[in-house]
């Protein structure tokens, strides 16, 4: 009755919405230990000191998001650099210990400058005591291109702060800038609050996320036993919300096998008028192939690729019953009505737990406004296929090279074709009810008054599965930003209230997550 | 017997391989005349003089070919307008007369520079007596781009004389400077060796050819009766032997229609992880239809052109078993093996009289090295189809239109899609034995002692079907370079030979039609 009465009355002065979550949501063993840490007052005092910080925090936004730190863009590798500097000097301003810049040498080809620097990752830590469980961050401070000529509202390297619709609009403002600040804004708020740190922090900040994580499975695979020894769980905050309302923890990701088809005959490119009709083109073999891959309805037309996607079962299927979805939001992140299917569970499954294939396109064919009759020598058909358990990448790549040189040799053309792979990542699917998730989730009901949703993305973030098996710990994914935040797109923006309870949710994952009794 | 005996001492003094041809081929009305005019003098004098000349012509030529005339990139186009007024320069040395440069204007978007001037088109008179005959010579001065990174051998805008093969190696030397140059070259001959010239001359030089001919079917529309008015023939050197070794003359060339099928969903690029899978993919749908069009054999899919086909006939049959041309030489042209057909026939009706339909790529695709996992939004298929007697464009539209449509309608996809002509341009046939077809065979024998193959071509040349319809007279295409030049490729080159002997033929063809009875 003391717990309740206290809380009630710091309800009634604060008026905190997040917190009258607890009184709605079901009482359990968990819950009551936290409302037990609420009792002694760490996450009262965060929360209010986080709202408090408020200013400061979209301050900070403000100056990381003004550096244009665009890594798939050689010219700006300065600016990479120079946001890695930025965040050691916020680091060190906190009393992070141990901070390093760790190089990774030189960019490997495809680049222009041959000596092009990778951009550093960021290492620190932020207590080192024995008795405390270690938590592993990620992050990346690089960020997508972005200019006015794409169609900004306003310049996208600036914060603009819109009130009326209270988000902050910038290119990194949700990916993930904001998200990355968020851990250090969590350790702000304890600093100034005068609470403990619940847990060991290290961060792991990359700065080339953008442009394929050059150097950084080496890099962890190096301090697997060195920097990242003793850690229990790694937390990536880089996804967003399944739609624009609900908070989601995210346990599954779809693995990706691209590949090319080339197709080549004439030793240069020809003329259509001279060659148009006596030679056999190159383009209307690939095409055949790639015709043959995918039929309109999405369907993949390579044999043996369903017989590899593990079943649904029963309880799979509840799960998906449970997301607060609607088929109006894909339409509305579509721009479209050009769904395959209509019901919601149909929708999810396929984004989350059935593979695709889709056609990129053709490198080496007319690919610019205008007319050109050329007949191309050599062409190359891209695409990607998204895998699920329980497809094999070897076995996925085996069935793809035959069927391709099935189709190809039933055109009997006299040109030559090779299917490979160009690159493959796995799916990742992790166990939603282990100490971090769950951890995660009583922190989602304390900050946003209600249990997330438990979610899949049809994408891939291959560092994940990194994680995963080099420090052999669990990984969970929180997001922070939603999902019309248009993260590689115009207009990129985070609204406010997910940045404030954004760091909340972190502070109080951490705060659970040092509770729990299992890592 | 007087003209035999006088001719064959001419011979003896000059062993000129040309002449010997006269006594090989059947003497004919036409070739009497010739010969009486070679009594005369002319035509060997001429021929004489143009040996003598050599050195001069190869100067000319490396002089025009140092100017990067290049009409596709936008910061050379001064060097356009440079070699206008080279030409200039060496018409008025000439003492041509009337020496006009005809402005054409801005070009039309798409541009960089909004105000970038057309090059301008080269108009001179040479004679203007009412009892010669006038012929209208085309030629461009504008070139295709080159540099050394391209594999050139050498320096592309410098003319390299390569001894050992004989050939004069630059870019333009063939395409077009080299041909245009021998027009001038001609004129000079006559003037340095004191023969009246045979014809009223009329230039038509333009700098935009190897981009669109901007602002020439205007110019020759406004000139028709003005400038233009009286040409009794066209005659256009800018195409090439079938092969290597025997000279042509070209009579006919294939239309081309291009079309470009748009088909779209999304409202922007979409990323395949979150969205491969669950919406309708607008790539998935174009390759369905770029796939009905033809297949790997170049069999035209699209129902109801081949009923548009003239049918071949007999006689037409006849004229493909004379020609000169091999297997060999069409493997050495494309650089493989790659060749539908093996026949002669075969090879020479699919190029020049039945049509062809060349996928060339897809515009709004992903088409960089590398991977990229997007879905685009909307994606452009180019193809086009080489036209021939009787194929009506407007026709053939409405057939491509309709197959298109009903081929994305039995998709049943929630995109939109919509197939359009960018552009066409009408097949060219002529009667190969009109008053200047006979002309250029008999300079032909009496230039390379060997009747020309009669050829047409797989590709178009507009300029001609413009020339023929609004100044309502023949056209001939009398080629002075080889089918190994590689006018767009890298070492372009112009035989010494082809060079020397392409001005003769010029100049007896002239010769040859002001003596013929009719125009």
């Amino acid at each position: 009755m003391v717990i309740y009465s206290l809380l009630n009355s710091t309800l009634k002065v604060q008026a905190n919405r997040c917190f009258l979550s607890l009184f709605r949501s079901k009482i359990t063993k968990n819950l009551v230990r936290s409302m037990s840490m609420s009792n002694n007052g760490p996450s009262n005092k965060i929360f209010n000191k986080i709202d408090e910080l408020k200013p400061t925090f979209i301050d900070i936004l403000a100056k990381a998001v003004e550096i244009p730190a665009v890594s798939s863009d050689e010219s700006l590798r300065p600016m990479v650099v120079k946001k890695a500097h930025f965040l050691v000097e916020q680091l060190n301003e906190l009393g992070f210990h141990d901070v390093q810049l760790k190089e990774l040498g030189i960019q490997p080809p495809p680049v222009t400058n041959s000596n092009l620097k990778l951009p550093p990752i960021v290492l620190a830590r932020y207590g080192s005591d024995p008795k405390k469980k270690t938590v592993l961050v990620y992050g990346h401070y690089d960020v997508q291109p972005a200019s006015l000529e794409d169609g900004w509202d306003s310049e996208p390297f600036k914060l603009t702060v819109d009130e009326s619709k209270q988000v902050l609009k910038a290119r990194g403002s949700s990916d993930d800038t904001g998200p990355l600040l968020g851990w250090l804004h969590v350790v702000r708020a304890h600093r100034d609050a005068g609470i403990e740190f619940p847990v060991n922090l290290i961060t792991c900040f990359e700065g080339m996320e953008e442009s394929g994580s050059l150097g950084l499975d080496n890099l962890i695979a190096h301090e697997a036993e060195k920097y990242f020894k003793g850690v229990d769980t790694v937390c990536i905050s880089d996804n967003y919300w399944l739609g624009t309302k609900k908070p989601v923890l995210t346990y599954g990701l779809r693995g990706c096998n691209y590949y090319q088809i080339i197709v080549e005959g004439p030793a240069a490119d020809l003329h259509s008028g001279m060659f148009g009709g006596i030679i056999a083109e190159p383009m209307t073999d690939l095409i055949q192939i790639m015709n043959s891959l995918v039929d309109s309805k999405g369907k993949i037309l390579i044999k043996g690729i369903d017989e590899m996607v593990a079943p649904v079962t029963e309880k799979e299927m509840e799960l998906y019953e449970k997301i607060e979805f609607s088929l109006e939001e894909l339409q509305a992140a579509s721009g479209s009505k050009t769904e395959l299917y209509k019901k919601k569970e149909d929708i999810l499954m396929h984004r989350w737990r059935y593979p695709s294939l889709s056609l990129h396109g053709i490198e080496g064919a007319f690919s610019s406004a205008g007319a050109k009759t050329v007949i191309p020598a050599k062409v190359n058909g891209k695409f990607s296929i998204r895998t699920v358990p329980d497809m094999k990448s070897e076995k996925l790549t085996q069935l793809v090279v035959d069927h391709c040189n099935s189709v190809f040799k039933s055109l009997n053309s006299p040109n030559r074709c090779k299917t490979e792979l160009i690159h493959d990542g796995d799916y990742w699917v992790s166990d939603p009810f282990n100490a971090s998730f769950s951890a995660a989730a009583k922190a989602t009901k304390e900050v946003y008054g209600v249990e997330p949703d438990y979610t899949r993305e049809g994408g891939s973030i291959p560092i994940t599965l990194t994680f995963e098996k080099v420090l052999k710990t669990s990984v969970l994914l929180l997001p922070m930003g939603r999902g019309d935040d248009g993260a590689h797109s115009v207009n990129e923006k985070l609204d406010i209230s997910n940045y404030i309870n954004g760091i909340k949710l972190m502070a109080a994952y951490l705060h659970n997550y040092a509770e729990s009794p299992e890592n």
